[in-house]
């Protein structure tokens, strides 16, 4: 029997005192001006959009090797201090093959140097599909060997109810990986369809007439889906993702979810600050990973210095001593 | 200004006379015998596991070539009756940087033979992430010298609302390229969330009080946000993916959203047959192309021989014969 993933996610962020995710959304406009000179042509600002459609062309592999390059750089700096690595990978498959490549390559280094890695893929289907992307993801054990894309856990939709969540779940008992799925994201629409109010015709809670909003009604189902695979550490592996910028429907899921964890972005460039989110901790300062990007990752063009590792790691250290002060001003009140 | 992909997806139906998606859910369980045989010791069933496993390891170039052989060759053998090919990056994804290489080459060589080509890809997230995702898929022109992964159509998934849609729309206004958006699934589960009635404060359509189930809200969304990307053939760019599984939803989505052209999945294996899913074309028999995956690329299965091509080839004519008549019986009744 695997560890779950959970315990391993919760025991890192304990180690290092630090619930922060690294968010790799990395592109060649963030790379610091050095870096860029150093690519010649290829890295100017003009050339930008002709790389970014070079698809699997050989003169990719210049840029594949910068671009790994500064997301080693950012893993090595941060490794003893962010317990966790969020890789989207949109900004890969925008490179193409390369940017695949690239994507494998990040989530094993991240793996090799100790850090739990979340692919955030948001991946959703029929359930014969999820099977096939659980398997992509979600085999665990040996990852270097493992699956196409390995990683501890994955970000999924649940638009398509149990039968597409099902196999995700299945691979995660069986190797010990965990999933986050979509409950209330981080972004201005949100509202559009996951505030709208719910029933069904028992009523969604079992009493007739219970209604809900449908980000809360996911946000059940998940607590449910996720009974199977608790953890030693109080909470589930098969976690939610609630946006730091909605600061009364975190505090309300945290209330309605007790033993779900939560993965939370929309800190630094979103617009959160550390008190919009911190309702997405329970009482004791646990229960929640905070998701940083950008303000991690192009700390270095604020700081107007090529240097991005150290800046990345003041930034980061910055962040941490924020969360910190937040959690411990909210498990005091 | 391009051509809009929905006048080109719909020219390529008529010219065909054929609403039909050839679905390349490739997988090495569905080469027939003897590329099993070919492939050798790397093919063999106990083998399969681990190949799925390897990754960008380069013993993985003989597994490519054979799936994309077999692709190839049913590209080959339909692309004068099938008008379009629906790809599942799922498949390709499981094999890693392998099978994304072999996904590019699959998009690009259906193109090449005239086919509209749909990369199966349900993305889905925040606005500068969805930006990402359409310029990795969505930039149309050259095609091949353009996106990461070009294609002509995305599907898409709207948890996110609108500023999750917005940059996929964009780039379909800029590009001709088009989308379809997820409405109605065809798992088992579909109704899980997507039926639940809603309401907002204002009821949902304007007048209060007025409740729908959520998968015509995300509906009705969709035919707005197709407005501005209305073709010569009175469809809109911006389609939804409705489940061949569900006839009564089927209908009452057609009558409700009739300039939305509905991508249905469903058909052949997943268990539904043209009856069930004829409520998704209009009055002229127009509105609507009707993918199947497995019936067609494992025809040779059934028929007991390796010429997968030909298999594959009688199995369309059979299925594109069994639509034009459920068609027929449904534009007279």
């Amino acid at each position: 029997m695997s560890t779950l993933a959970i315990d391993r996610l919760t025991e890192a962020i304990e180690r290092t005192g630090n619930p922060t995710a690294l968010g790799l959304d990395t592109r060649i406009e963030y790379l610091p001006p050095s870096m860029l000179k150093d690519l010649g042509d290829i890295g100017s600002l003009e050339n930008m959009e002709y790389l970014a459609n070079m698809g699997n062309n050989p003169e990719n592999d210049a840029v594949e090797e910068a671009l790994f390059t500064f997301n080693r750089g950012l893993i090595d700096a941060l490794a003893d201090l962010v317990p966790c690595v969020k890789v989207q990978v949109a900004y890969y498959e925008m490179l193409g093959v390369t940017g695949m490549k690239l994507f494998r390559k990040t989530l094993l280094y991240a793996k090799e140097k100790g850090m739990i890695v979340i692919a955030d893929v948001k991946r959703n289907d029929i359930g014969s599909t999820a099977e096939i992307y659980a398997s992509a993801y979600l085999k665990g054990g040996s990852f270097s060997a493992g699956a196409g894309f390995p990683a501890d856990f994955v970000t999924i939709n649940a638009y398509f109810g149990v039968d597409g969540v099902a196999p995700f779940l299945s691979a995660c008992e069986k190797n010990g990986t965990g999933i986050f799925v979509l409950v209330r994201t981080s972004n201005p629409s949100a509202g559009e369809f996951q505030d709208l109010i719910v029933r069904d015709a028992q009523g969604v809670k079992g009493g007739q007439g219970d209604e809900r909003p449908l980000y809360e009604q996911v946000g059940l189902k998940v607590a449910q889906w996720g009974e199977a695979l608790m953890g030693r550490c109080g909470y589930s592996s098969v976690g939610a993702v609630v946006g730091a910028t909605w600061p009364e429907e975190g505090k309300r899921l945290r209330a309605l979810l007790p033993r779900v964890f939560f993965l939370v972005p929309g800190y630094g460039v979103q617009g959160a600050t550390a008190r919009d989110l911190v309702g997405c901790f329970d009482g004791q300062g646990r229960g929640a990973i905070v998701n940083a990007s950008r303000s991690l990752i192009c700390a270095h063009k604020n700081r107007k210095t090529d240097d991005f590792a150290s800046a990345a790691r003041d930034e980061a250290l910055r962040m941490r001593d924020d969360l910190r002060r937040a959690i411990a001003q909210n498990t005091r009140a």
